[in-house]
């Protein structure tokens, strides 16, 4: 008997209610929901190549629900991916298997990106699509021309960064980009109709994008609604009506199979209903074989691919792009200007400054802002936008959109062969943190440049000036968050943000101009986390440590210690990360272990107070920002929190006096 | 000659240039953009009585787009509040003005909340509405009927919290409010067409608004416009077509009058554009008393309701309830009931318990969640949902929208009588941070409730497991985070959220289930922050400082160090605020500053370390995480990165026996 579609599906419906019943944890009802479609996509439309998931010309499937992870395990094992294997999978959601709860792209190759956190999924899809369009404009169809694939559930959609993502790819007409949308009309909480009356194909509709739709459980209409997807020049929402659950006869429908396992009772009740006669975890012969070979589908095109590229006069520069690598940021030249013709100006400026180079150097970066451009310095003039009708173009407007622009960023990086970076205020990131935190997450490679990073911003009062964002940022594991002090070390700390190729940074940056206090050619001492800018002249009573602005402050600082006859040191620390990952022996050069009555700490920085112990010790003193700021000029604010060499130094020389 | 309307909004765009001018920073194009509309609104349709901007049956007014601040000190000043004073605009911008350079509710009132950071103007008002609503339905239209209108621009609609915000409004049919859109076409970066080609007005529809439109210029056709809107059941948008700087006749139309001063020469020729020939911060006094008539117009409403309030037999209760006064939160009944028959439950499900008796105690509270319902255990079996049909009911089926949920909760504390709860995952707080710190900075009793705390909500794996979460949430000032141990703290902490009427509070709760550590009726012992569970048995030796699932942990330490001779002191530190506000005794009696190799701090939480360093001292040790969690089940998970007492006893020991 041939193998049907239906077969293929249930294949997927099986070892999904398998899984989770073995873990007794996850979500069935939503890879027994989509199988249908998953199959048709995955057998007729999405181009790959089991054997090879590296393939850079792929589509790129991304499971934006990612709840219903056992979907794309079901189907990277049945279509041949070298994991997860059938152990893998009986082991999902415990410790060691790359089957983990929610998909996670550096556990399995064939994950383009971690999910669960709803709605990002979709919005790095954007980015990817964003990348596919202009590396195609840059090394032609012979080399990228490849689709982005999308499932979506109500949550995805329902999250405000849809809003951002769906605008951006709208705006930018990204018509390779196809979301399926699993519309079973449930949530957690129930009905969808708990929560929302949208019109969701008109609101996709309002935003440039194209709209079709499907029975999800009828192969034929599927196939249709895919083929339209696929044709049309706008980004596409298939809007896939499915039942959850489907093929669990008592629960499905409802929302009840969404995030339990079904029970040893239902699952015999699906197996008899599905007419899946098969042990648990057992996908008979014949349909793995059908399964397998649709996941060869894609070897002739890739065949195909490869043959092109080997005679392709830009084939080693797409490659070099692809893996990410580069020879030269461009920065040296401009670090030497520096030192050369010492620059007072703000770090943001700086910044703008070294984007100069590196953009000149290297032609991966593709910046951007949340609308502002001018106030981020994120532009320089040789970048044009990128726009529907010039992907080539470097610059994105990504509009008052954070969220969705980290998301972008993500996919981007994600997709290969660009560097992205993105601006916004400081305290904006609070905005797009949840996108921050996948960037470290997935270990990507996203530089965020955001500036206004402090009081010293000024007029636009509380609700503009980060007060905790520096430190919280410094929570995010597999985060550099970087406050360089002039235009060096903005210079230093841009190098090291491009070189980092398993992670994101920050670029605290500020609006106020800033002396260079670096003057001295020499290695890049940012590179080190902390490092010792000037020596204490008289016998060292005082270590101050300092980052950004508040490093000019600690100079002044120090100078009137010294005139009181107290040596200071003082310590630029732009990367607390960096810092932490040198040698004890370094870190014992800077901060010497010593009685705190001998060597007293001080740090300087105009945020949060709190883990600032952890290099003063908590006998040290530190001063800071203890409540929110206020609106009126920064050299106004500086002096009305304390953050001035004249506040400061009377209460260092009073502690060191006792 | 007469005044005329003109006149009117005039007297707005002058005061704003001016205003700006004076400070040299500001926007002044929003203001001259949207003097007309105001004039509008502020003169025939806003209910307020400059007299009294506490009246609690005002209309609401939010100045969504609060970077436009001179328009809402313009209207505040011109009607006749008491403050601004014309001093007060002189000093825009400057230290000690409450005219900061975004609208703060805390330093004027008649700003209903404060705005700036794009969007949440607009959403917070949809929870105005929401309370307006409830209130209404409780007391009935004698005490509460009014209206909540909102100036936003393109920012707040291009921000994800948008579509979160308009689809909670669009379901809850808040038909009272009405959006007035200035439709520029102009953003920071440029024209909006960089940016965007969505169709806005079609995507509010979709939302379920009503959408009508007028020339923002045209003083008919604007009244003709908020009629429209005021009329219909609907919430409305009000699309107003406007030139952005309108007035300023050389750069009036371009992103040139966003953010900076006209510059004196443009000023001048607004003058002569807008035959405004009165020097800068001067209004004639014709056209400064049709203002304060304006101003009074409300004047005769607000004695009516007087005299409905004075003989309503729900008077009393109504103003406590917009007091935010309440006597008994039902909690004590509770605790004692946990003391007698102790429980090993969820704090989660510890709070769901508490919610059980403070619901049944307080009318006031309104409940919710983002979708979670039953993993936040929000919902108390009492509770029905607030719908369309039903405004009286006390529970929100947020959808998945926790950023709008966040805001919606901002609002309805803002406009008082309700005080409003909402659950979402720890981990997801990233997603409302914004609002999380907009609570905090506006003072607003917000109960933010977090479960799935930790690494113990198990199989769900990384993208769920907050790490550097409560820390983060720690850094906010004016936040109150508690992380309670057991059942009963979860009781204390919860009435310490609710008697703090000036800000919010975070609870972070566990999925897994927790031993009862507390025993003993006793005073509410959250309230210090941190106490000594248990003393040490032994010559103490050790203070071991735990919060929330670690307390559990903390005492297997505990136990592992006494069997061996020495003695541990058993710290639970559910608020690190509240243990920052003790006096000096207190903290030492519980904390002693004693040489580390005489008595070793050591703190557990299975979360981010960094900040740890405060209570611990450098010199003590410090158990948590430090990188991301994994998917497996919770005591897997713990045991593999080593926060079981078998694996912290042996580290402290060898720490000791050095």
């Amino acid at each position: 008997m041939a193998v049907t579609q239906s077969d293929l599906a249930n294949a997927i419906r099986a070892l999904s209610m398998d899984a989770v019943e073995a873990a007794n944890s996850g979500h069935p009802g939503m890879p027994m929901g989509m199988a249908d479609v998953a199959t048709v996509l995955w057998t007729q439309f999405l181009k790959y190549d089991a054997a090879d998931p590296h393939w850079a010309d792929r589509d790129r499937f991304v499971l934006s629900a990612g709840h219903g992870s056992m979907l794309i395990y079901s189907l990277l094992h049945l279509s041949g991916y070298a994991r997860p294997t059938i152990d893998d999978i009986r082991n999902f959601r415990k410790l060691g298997s790359p089957c983990a709860g929610h998909p996670e792209n550096f556990e399995l190759p064939g994950v383009e990106c971690t999910t669960g956190p709803l709605g990002q999924g979709l919005a790095m899809a954007v980015g990817m699509a964003m990348a596919e369009r202009h590396l195609n404009a840059v090394f032609g169809d012979d080399l990228v021309d490849h689709k982005t694939w999308v499932i979506a559930g109500d949550g995805c959609l329902m999250e405000g960064i849809n809003h951002e993502a769906i605008g951006l790819a709208g705006q930018l007409r990204l018509g390779r980009l196809n979301v399926l949308w699993d519309d079973n009309r449930i949530t957690i909480d129930g009905s969808t109709e708990l929560s929302t009356c949208e019109d969701i194909p008109a609101r996709y509709a309002a935003s440039g994008w194209h709209v079709t739709e499907c029975d999800g459980h009828d192969f034929e209409s599927i196939a249709k609604a895919l083929e339209n997807a696929a044709g049309d020049p706008r980004p596409s929402l298939v809007r896939c009506k499915t039942v959850i659950g489907k093929g669990a006869p008592n629960k499905q429908g409802t929302s009840a199979t969404h995030g339990a396992a079904l029970g040893a009772e239902e699952v015999a009740a699906a197996r008899e209903a599905l007419g899946w006669s098969h042990a648990a975890f057992e996908v008979p012969a014949d349909i793995a074989d059908a399964w397998r070979e649709a996941g060869k589908r894609g070897g002739e095109a890739h065949t195909g691919w490869k043959n092109r590229v080997a005679n392709h006069s830009k084939a080693e520069d797409f490659q070099s792009r692809m893996a990410g690598d580069f020879a030269d940021d461009g920065l040296s030249a401009h670090i030497a200007s520096l030192i050369a013709s010492p620059q007072k100006i703000a770090t943001r400026k700086a910044s703008e400054i070294a984007l100069g180079a590196i953009n000149a150097a290297l032609p991966e970066t593709i910046g951007g802002s949340a609308d502002l451009t001018g106030s981020n310095n994120t532009k320089t003039k040789d970048q044009s936008p990128f726009t529907r009708d010039d992907y080539a173009g470097r610059y994105v407007y990504y509009g008052i959109r954070e969220f969705g622009m980290g998301a972008a960023m993500n996919g981007m990086a994600l997709h290969g062969g660009v560097i992205p970076y993105g601006g916004t205020f400081l305290v904006f990131s609070d905005y797009c943190r949840p996108a921050i935190r996948l960037s470290a997450l997935q270990q990507t490679r996203v530089i965020y440049v955001m500036t206004h990073d402090s009081i010293g911003l000024g007029e636009d009062g509380p609700t503009h000036q980060p007060i905790e964002h520096v430190m919280s940022l410094r929570l995010i594991p597999n985060l550099q968050v970087f406050r360089p002090a002039d235009a060096v070390e903005t210079a230093e700390c841009w190098a090291l943000a491009l070189a980092k190729k398993d992670g994101p940074s920050v670029l605290a940056l500020t609006r106020q101009n800033l002396p260079q206090v670096r003057l001295q050619a020499s290695e890049n001492l940012s590179a080190k986390g902390a490092y010792r800018l000037r020596a204490a002249q008289g016998d060292r009573r005082v270590i101050l440590i300092a980052t950004g602005s508040e490093v000019e402050v600690a100079l002044g600082v120090a100078d009137k210690l010294e005139a009181e006859g107290f040596g200071a040191d003082v310590v630029s620390m732009p990367s607390w990360e960096l810092f932490a990952a040198q040698d004890e022996d370094y870190r014992e050069s800077v901060l010497p272990t010593v009685d705190p009555s001998q060597i007293l700490r001080v740090s300087i920085e105009a945020g949060s107070m709190l883990g600032w112990e952890r290099h003063t010790m908590v006998q040290g003193l530190r001063f800071g920002m203890d409540g929110y700021g206020a609106s009126a000029p920064a050299p106004d604010l500086f002096k009305h929190f304390g953050l001035t060499a004249e506040a400061i130094a009377p209460k260092v020389l009073a502690e060191i006096r006792k």
